[in-house]
């Protein structure tokens, strides 16, 4: 008795590998699950030889663990996460114990539970757990985020289970009550991101400058060794290389329409008033691709630019390539920390960004060299406001930019659709602008609205003053009510 | 008793506006305010020496009015509506009364509200209310949907209510359920792209060309001549003519920070599977306006390309860049089209397409020469599939082509941001392809998380099968199991 190190419940094979993953880094695990046959089956299996205790009641798991107990919940996010949190309150948990959610819970859920799991004196965990089942299997990326208290605790467990990357856990401490949850969001809207930019730097290469798929692979392979080393350029090389039994690239028999699972966790990307524009392209553009049908009988009847044959050279273009899909990648990575940084401030959390980026650089599928510059980043300045504020970054985006406009000017001229590339570009400009032209857009609302403008700092005068919702009568007609008037 | 034509809840200046354009236009209308001492007021004031009556309880409302009654609700959104629609049924509300929620109503409650009233014997109408204050009192634009039934009982109101342009009435029937709100939002989403295509023109006319406002408003004159020729066109030059007292344009002085009213409400269109590019990076481009201090900070340490004086000719770049607008804006409104059929689709509209641009034409801020061509093209074939499909905007895109693509490459090249002209473009250059790389997003996919994929139709073969789920065993690792192993 008293001899689990921790508790897991739910028995699918996320959860089966993940037990097994920390058994063979020594922890004594006990295993639970609804359906109990499910827990003989596992022992008598999976789990033969290990030192994996089985419970067949809550009670009995609780009673197999060290105190303080830590149980880690791998069922289906929603009521499931919080039927078993009541079970284990009612079988007995104690002040101080520790529930781990590791499933794909929506992070507003992970906020309410560690508040009342906390206010009963328990401790909560939401954890992010990214690399599917061989990742949980032989290491994850981890984010957990919750009851500050707990991390001491489950640190041990956590950092060994987790992947290793660059001699260091692919796992830390997220900050507060949902944050580890939000963070797996934001992880999987730059997936999005970087996956389409890869996607439209293949285009470019096999529609702009005509290349073949085994071309292309070397290309990518290149690229692999250097500023863009990562798993998604190393598979997109092999994919790119892997022949059908006619010869044929297999990826050139792929059906174009891109698949999405649980977009709808989407809606909060767009739910918070910040720019993520890389993530929304990226999903618009799997949106576009599932057109196909209709796609199809417009290419029929729409003209494009006439194709004319690349004229410049190729190599200095391809050249510019790497460096465009870079550029675009540092303002997709800078846009997803800045959106932590915004709902961080809205929340209340204070993130470790460092971590984050850390925890990224193994167990899943963003992992790259890029993410150790990012906790470069951070862990030079933990309060570093943009990516593009820190030297290495600032300086690697402006090297990129001649190359990057040189590419998107031409395949705006080619006619090869760059969603992700322009939308990085138009940000990046926009970011760097003191003006932007939503002065007009003020003017316009308060035109035909009534909606009232602010003083350009700079400018102000008797009438104009800092700090007052200003309305002028446009049109000489309707008087100087500053009134909303327009409800659009 | 009994001579009432339409009753009228909510006294507020929206609905104390529409009462007295409806007795303008010859109807008999009762008015009637929860708290009804503002019915006096009203009748004592902006009513006096109208056929206007007032009513002092719901029952007195009902009593006054001529059956099949009609009643409009112009109350705030949400339980107000519900509230009064319950005592409406519990004052005596007859079978065949018709029952219109004019307020800003999210579109699933309008489709609840459709079905609850109809299955009482009731009729519903959910109609979406455009052009602020000013409309309501001269003439706004009315996008009606709900109970079939109800149409030709309120049409003749309806009609003579709303806005008239080009000889017809700003007003037709928009189709079932809650389909009257859902066109209004679409409607306020276009409205955010028509202003951030336009605010971007004048961006590259000002920082591109280096020209002056009240040039730039001699710019948007001349255009408001030709195809662009629409109100939001004609208050940018009016706004950019109109200076301050020592000479300066006021929209020089004017903070750039755009103000967003209801964005929340954007979640709709981001949760639908299907790209509205346009509406996505206007409400974006806000967003990034809102961030001015970082975006000051920004500029002052991040480069951007050196600025060149411009070398080319002045007029064809301007001329060019009216057929950016003019095409951008094509694109625009083929998503927002075609973002209504999809819904349609989904929810089992029959909308009334030809109609929807019509009631636009007038009464509300994006009223254009524009839409009556949009009618056109819908009254010529109400199935039309997608705008770019008719021969007149298929026609227009093409000639317009070569410009749009000239102005974002010059941008582009300039350091300008153009969100939302280079992701019209994107769409429209991958809208046209039959093939687009997202057959490697699904070679991924099946790569790290075995998501399967189907075959391009022409590329069948023994193991890849029309239809079939196809799983490839790229690393040779892993064995051919089809699963979802990565929950990303």
């Amino acid at each position: 008795m008293h001899s689990g190190d921790i508790g897991l419940i739910g028995l699918a094979v996320m959860g089966q590998n993940l037990i097994l993953n920390m058994n063979d880094k020594g922890f004594n695990v006990v295993a639970y699950n609804r359906t109990t046959s499910k827990v003989d089956q596992f022992l008598a299996n999976e789990a033969k030889g290990t030192k994996i205790q089985g419970a067949h009641s809550i009670k009995e798991l609780l009673a197999k663990l060290k105190t303080p107990r830590k149980i880690i919940l791998l069922v289906k996010a929603g009521s499931a996460v919080d039927d078993f949190i009541g079970q284990l309150i009612e079988a007995g948990l104690e002040k101080g114990d520790i529930v781990i959610d590791g499933g794909n819970s929506h992070y507003p859920d992970s906020i309410r539970r560690t508040e009342e799991l906390e206010s009963k004196g328990f401790l909560f965990v939401g954890s992010g757990v990214s690399g599917g089942e061989e990742g949980a299997r032989y290491g994850p990326s981890l984010m957990p985020g919750g009851s500050t208290a707990a991390w001491p605790i489950i640190k041990p467990i956590f950092q060994k289970t987790a992947a290793q990357a660059y001699g260091e856990p692919c796992c830390d401490w997220v900050g507060e009550t949902g944050s580890g949850h939000y963070v797996k969001m934001v992880h999987n809207g730059i997936e999005y991101g970087d996956m389409q930019l890869i996607a439209e730097a293949y285009d470019i290469l096999k529609r702009g400058l005509g290349l073949a798929e085994d071309e292309i692979a070397d290309i990518f392979l290149k690229w692999n060794k250097g500023v863009l080393d990562s798993f998604l350029i190393e598979i997109t090389a092999n994919i790119l290389k892997f022949k059908d039994d006619d010869g044929e690239p297999v990826v050139t028999k792929i059906l174009d329409k891109a698949g999405q699972k649980g977009t709808v966790s989407y809606g909060f990307v767009f739910s918070h008033s910040f720019p993520v524009t890389l993530i929304g392209e990226a999903v618009f553009a799997r949106c576009l691709s599932a057109i196909k049908e209709e796609r199809v009988r417009a290419s029929k009847i729409i003209d494009g630019p006439k194709k004319e044959p690349f004229r410049g050279d190729k190599q200095l273009f391809i050249d510019d390539l790497e460096q465009a899909l870079y550029a675009s990648k540092i303002i997709s990575y800078t846009q997803g920390f800045m959106l932590m940084r915004e709902t961080a401030k809205e929340v209340g959390w204070h993130l470790n960004y460092a971590g984050i980026a850390s925890m990224w650089r193994g167990g899943c599928i963003i992992k790259s060299v890029f993410l150790g510059d990012i906790t470069a980043a951070y862990n030079k300045n933990a309060q570093l406001e943009s990516l593009l504020f820190d030297d290495f970054f600032n300086k690697a985006i402006r090297n990129a930019q001649p190359g990057w406009r040189r590419v998107i000017a031409q395949a705006v001229l080619w006619g090869i659709p760059t969603p992700a590339f322009s939308t990085a570009l138009a940000f990046f400009d926009g970011y760097r602008s003191e003006i932007v032209p939503a002065n007009l857009l003020q003017a316009q609302r308060d035109y035909f609205g009534a909606h009232t403008f602010r003083v350009l700092p700079g400018k102000e005068n008797e009438k104009f003053k800092t700090g007052e919702d200003i309305h002028v009568n446009w049109t000489g007609r309707g008087g100087n009510v500053s009134a909303s008037t327009y409800n659009t």
